[in-house]
């Protein structure tokens, strides 16, 4: 049995990945939470890594205060490096020196992750230069204007290209996430993650009727 | 346009109905932080108070911590009362103080709601009695046993019997908190809701695929 409640236990032949996950005034809520609900059940595998301005308790877009463990100057280096979006991230990309950081810090990470306009930010560091992406449908054009290099996919839940990976909107981070997982546990250890907390996992990375709906195709 | 990153301005005749999370040592945090997201986009029609023990972090069954606005004994009564599921509902059930707090708090709400193994909690305060009410699906047995005056679904998203609405593991909160935004403001905002966060609305609380998958039907 694996599930939210659950834990797996299994022979550990290296140690956990660990997420860094970049918190920030005004960051949205889901797209931290869904990809470490997903994360956080199998603690064998990723340690999970909160940082922020300074440490600390972190406003997030609809209020709630989430504690950063260490300041982004104190932060480990990440293996997974995992940029949220939320309104907040309008003001990152105005500040220099927060993108020179975020340049350094996730820039030799195993893998470079966003959530919905994370990838804005992502871009606006130079790290999606070269590299296929995706973002927020009703964000696209903001964020498709923080990377001109950056080769902007309109449909699709996420975009993995390389060690990339960018989700679209909010909840598509859960797909990113379990992909990833899929990608180096493989998909059956994936599957049981989504079954035990009970998601109902978009296994196909085209799969994208938002970018229907709200316009983009 | 309405979404992750927007949030809905409109005439407003009634005052925001007050959201009430209760939070515990090892509260799950997407049972907790779906349905904020959902709720939190819409600040005009719905205002998010975290609770906890005392006021301050408190930490989630995946290890960040999570900021409490108010302790139990401070906290304004709730429009909204919801409960998380995690593994800290194990302790709670069998604290008689707490659970005396939560029916008195919880027990005159327009709404009481839980996620996964959060009705365990409610049953175990007797707020669940004579009423339907569903649970996490691997740990079904258990909230069963909470709640012997509780007629129990076994297969279902999420269960809506008069005032109670309970659902099943994790993420199944998210489709249950739009199913409740619908029924207070509207399907059709719900929907935009849905659609802002690009999340995969389930509509229909009998759609439960984990039932069958973790052997309860």
């Amino acid at each position: 049995m694996l599930g939210g409640e659950q834990t797996l236990a299994m022979a550990k032949s290296d140690r956990p990945r660990r997420v860094g996950v970049v918190l920030f005034d005004r960051f949205e809520l889901l797209d931290v939470f869904g990809p470490l609900e997903l994360l956080g059940v199998l603690p064998d595998r990723f340690e999970l890594n909160l940082i922020g301005p300074t440490s600390g308790p972190v406003r997030s877009a609809q209020g709630p205060e989430v504690v950063a463990a260490n300041s982004y100057q104190q932060a480990p280096a990440p293996d997974i490096a995992l940029i949220p979006g939320g309104m907040g991230t309008r003001g990152l990309v105005e500040n220099g020196e927060f993108l020179a950081w975020l340049a350094g810090w996730a820039g030799t990470a195993e893998f470079v992750t966003s959530v919905c306009t994370g990838s804005g930010v992502l871009a606006a560091a130079g790290l999606l230069d070269g590299h296929r992406a995706t973002s927020n449908k009703q964000a696209f054009a903001w964020a498709q204007s923080q990377g001109p290099k950056v080769e902007w996919v309109r449909q699709a839940r996420w975009v993995a290209d390389r060690n990339r990976w960018t989700s679209s909107g909010v909840a598509a981070g859960m797909d990113m996430t379990l992909a990833l997982i899929g990608h180096v546990h493989g998909d059956e250890l994936a599957a049981r993650v989504a079954d035990g907390v009970e998601y109902d996992w978009h296994r196909d990375s085209t799969w994208d009727p938002f970018a229907v709906k709200h316009g983009l195709v």
